[in-house]
């Protein structure tokens, strides 16, 4: 039996290309003989849809998606994600379920058990769990049908579920496992998601084809890596990263060869591939073309506008230079050959009369103070209405630079540098943004190597570093990443060797913060703790504070 | 047996603080012989805790909390709701729990069976349902304890929950049922919470004694309106609304006084107390004193920096008139006359020159284009940024004064007018701003009649008006109240006579400025669905667009 896995990337709540798409899909499997073809999780929705699927209207739309799907499969079965309307008055009004197409019939549908509520996912809001199971006869093979999650309750110290799908499916005797998934990146996913499936293969024998998204929705990126895995716990394919592909696989090759053929998995270059794409999409799904970004001449905005430009096109991508009274002279010099070695346009806009107009006005109203934050954050809010203004006559969208160290600490100014229509680096801390641009410069030196080498600094006062109110980013970094990701709280960090001032000083600017974040662009996601809908903090508390 | 309910008002994850207030009340319900007294749901963290609930310290706090509690009980028993430990690997780690506690020791840990995860609620995020229900014995009576949602599964026509915790505990034969609630406000609440209590009572045909909280969590404000619902269905108590109280009632009492107590439920004043107390503890809680607001003349801003001055006083509030070469000659004055009504400082800063600084640095750039969006917006992030410098020098928080209409179609320029640590009435449609300003002008004219009168404008283009690109809020915000609220598709809004292409227009206006409510300031939730994280929307998307 030939089963054909398809790994595409849909746009949430556009049914129409979304179901041509998937047509298209069925239409090359069967081309190339396949018996059965896999979608996705949710694939007519795309995901995640959130709360549009409290809209019967959407849901309707899903259903004539189906009919659609249905009429293809004269002689070719489809497996594929799609949210169930729940019959039943009591409970959740739907499932988010897999159904089996084939002969223009559902021949069955299977209803997802273990619903991910937590990080990102918000699945128990909308959906009831699965009370049923049963396998299902295709072409001489037993089926069990399983999505995402229901998969991923084994092999953990610290269960999330009290009950296993797999478990009921198996005194069924099924010959394969089929699941379809939505399971986002981060920088540990691919191989996590590895050895998971490879305990299911362990714990019951059977191969298991696994079908991912793939593609940026917003700020959460799909990685595709779609996985057959052998009953010898080999990895029999895994199809590309950050690509649509469809592949079509043998049943019986999977049980005989036995060899493991895995992808590399270096964080870095995965980061810098999810992030391409993240802007790609977020651009392309919305139908807009051009960026624009505030250059510098430091280490955030130099690695923000190489992405962009590798995801966008260098026609398409625009800088400006908004040189101040504190700007050291290398600032100018390094923008402008950062942007020379793209190949970008950038224009020169100076802000010093437009900052001295300001203090002109509010000098009357700022009784004699001292020049403080204030003076800084004013200018860096000039350049942010400068920014919007080239985004607004010219259809460029903003992208934001700010990396996640000084996203965590708050170190940035609302509607100044944390405008933007999208962060690109907000979820990579900056010792990690050196790597990026190392990685960057691989082959020649396109981010200049002294924007690499120079302090970091906000140039807003003059001689200011980062260093005068942050410690270094080797510490601050760690210490970020334990609370942050690790969700450790100030005895555990200490513990660790971490100076008990230093990390106190460090959580309570962080939760102090929260309403900076609360107002911030979405962030590309590429850590297993991101800013956004996966970190849920209260704003007005005083927990560590 | 006399029964105490403690409606407190507590800052979340500020353990000390609340521990503090908890222990006053045992102490006030002893002194006026109250054999039992009791607290609402997560009282000593507060609600909702979030993400905070992920760490182990966060927990390990609220347990030391109800440590010191414990102590208190020596000859006053307190039911008060924590967060507490499930002790079996499988499943969530925690339960939302209300805990009875005796002569210093706890006599019974009941867990929460129906965890809401709708709208701003996302319980199955950290907790595992209850799978065991006692009633408790206390004097000689038999106690049925609940926590909040488990009484709400009752007299629904669509049931949420496939099981009912009541319904178990009931064959115990308990003499009354205590509920700890963290029961949101909104402008439908009062009502709806005493009409399921009612069903409850009508079908186990015992009292309830409902203890909800009081206050603001950032966005979402509590109402308090604590209950006592007799056997006859009567409301035997309804505490104050917007206030922390302490109220005995005796169970005698209960069951033999059958009079009704309601207070009134006027949707108008419940909205207006409810932003007023918004306002007051977003600033009492994160210790911030004083207000800075942009006063234009129009509506909104007046409303705002009513609402301000009443949460606030008038020494704690100074307002920024703005005009540009577009103002018209009413809009300073009826600002000004606004102030001086309510005696608070306003100083003038004119933008005209700043606006010329910034044409001045552009042109080059906006290479011969028209006059367009792009130069309203510059005049509108030129007083966000003057107002973040005062926020910025003198610490006065901005509020922003966005209504829900113009939210929800994004009329309005992000890091300008939705500029604003906390927006006061973006859950208040225009329609129900203007029922606002009539009740605050209910016995003298506080906001300038002209500024009710006056045709709404945003100023920034010659002889602007709303209406130019919006239809009439009387009839735009019934088709904004049937999406929004109402989770109406096109085709439901159609069939109750809305014009076909204005819905569809409308509807795309809504879904294509997600991105702006994406980065605004946490909206005081009043009505039953407000912008924020009761809504969850993805940003890139197709539907309906």
């Amino acid at each position: 039996m030939k089963i054909a896995l398809a790994q595409i990337n849909v746009i949430i709540g556009d049914f129409e290309a979304n179901t041509r798409k998937i047509l298209d899909y069925i239409a090359r499997a069967k081309a190339q003989a396949a018996d059965l073809v896999i979608f996705p999780e949710l694939a007519t929705t795309g995901y995640p849809p959130r709360d549009f699927l409290e809209f019967t209207d959407f849901i309707e739309k899903a259903e004539k998606s189906i009919e659609q799907i249905k009429k293809a499969t004269d002689d070719i079965a489809v497996v594929i994600g799609t949210p169930t309307r729940n019959p039943v008055i009591e409970g959740k009004d739907l499932y988010n379920s897999a159904v089996f197409l084939y002969q223009g019939k559902e021949i069955y549908r299977q209803h997802k058990t273990l619903l991910p509520t937590y990080d990102i996912f918000d699945e128990a809001r909308y959906f009831e769990e699965a009370t049923q199971w049963q396998t299902i006869d295709f072409k001489g093979h037993k089926i069990a049908l399983s999505i995402c999650e229901d998969l991923w309750n084994l092999g953990n110290e610290n269960p999330l579920y009290t009950i296993n799908p797999m478990a009921k499916l198996m005194p069924q005797q099924p010959d394969f496992i089929i699941n379809v998934s939505a399971s986002p990146f981060d920088y540990t996913h691919a191989k996590e998601r590895i050895r998971v499936l490879k305990e299911n293969v362990k714990a019951y024998q059977i191969p298991v084809f696994y079908v991912n998204h793939v593609g940026a929705q917003t700020d959460i990126i799909f990685d595709g890596g779609s996985l057959v895995v052998a009953p010898n716990q080999s990895v029999h394919t895994e199809m590309p990263y950050f690509e649509e592909a469809l592949k079509i696989v043998d049943l019986d090759d999977v049980k005989t060869n036995t060899a493991n053929k895995e992808q590399p998995k270096d964080k870095i270059p995965l980061i810098h591939h999810a992030l391409v794409l993240g802007i790609k999409d977020y651009f392309g799904k919305i139908g807009f073309k051009n960026a624009v970004i505030g250059l510098s001449g430091g280490l955030d905005s130099a690695v923000t506008t190489v992405l962009a430009t590798e995801a966008l096109g260098k026609e398409n991508v625009r800088v400006l230079l908004m040189p101040s009274q504190f700007s050291s002279d290398h600032s100018i010099k390094d923008a402008e050959d950062l942007a020379k070695n793209l190949g970008i346009r950038y224009d020169i806009v100076p802000i010093k009369e437009i900052f001295e107009s300001y203090l002109q006005q509010l000098n009357p109203l700022f009784e004699g103070r001292d020049f403080d934050v204030t003076e800084e954050n004013i200018q860096a809010r000039i350049r942010g209405n400068l920014l919007m203004a080239i985004s607004n006559k010219f259809g460029n969208i903003l992208l934001n630079t700010s990396n996640k160290s000084e996203m965590s600490v708050g170190y940035g100014t609302l509607y100044g540098d944390l405008a933007g229509g999208l962060s690109v680096i907000a979820d990579v801390y900056k010792t990690e943004v050196y790597e990026l641009a190392r990685y960057i410069n691989r082959n020649k030196e396109i981010i200049p190597i002294n924007t690499i080498q120079k302090p970091p600094s906000a140039e807003l006062r003059p001689n200011q570093k980062d260093s005068d109110s942050l410690p270094d980013y080797d510490i601050l970094d760690p210490i970020l990443k334990l609370y942050i990701e690790g969700r450790k709280g100030p005895k555990e960090i200490i513990a660790q060797g971490y100076d008990k001032a230093l990390v106190e000083r460090i959580l309570k600017m962080v939760n102090r913060n929260e309403f900076k974040r609360h107002q911030t662009a979405p962030v590309l996601r590429v850590s297993p703790k991101a800013f956004g809908m996966g970190r849920r903090m209260p704003i007005v508390a005083k927990y560590l504070e």
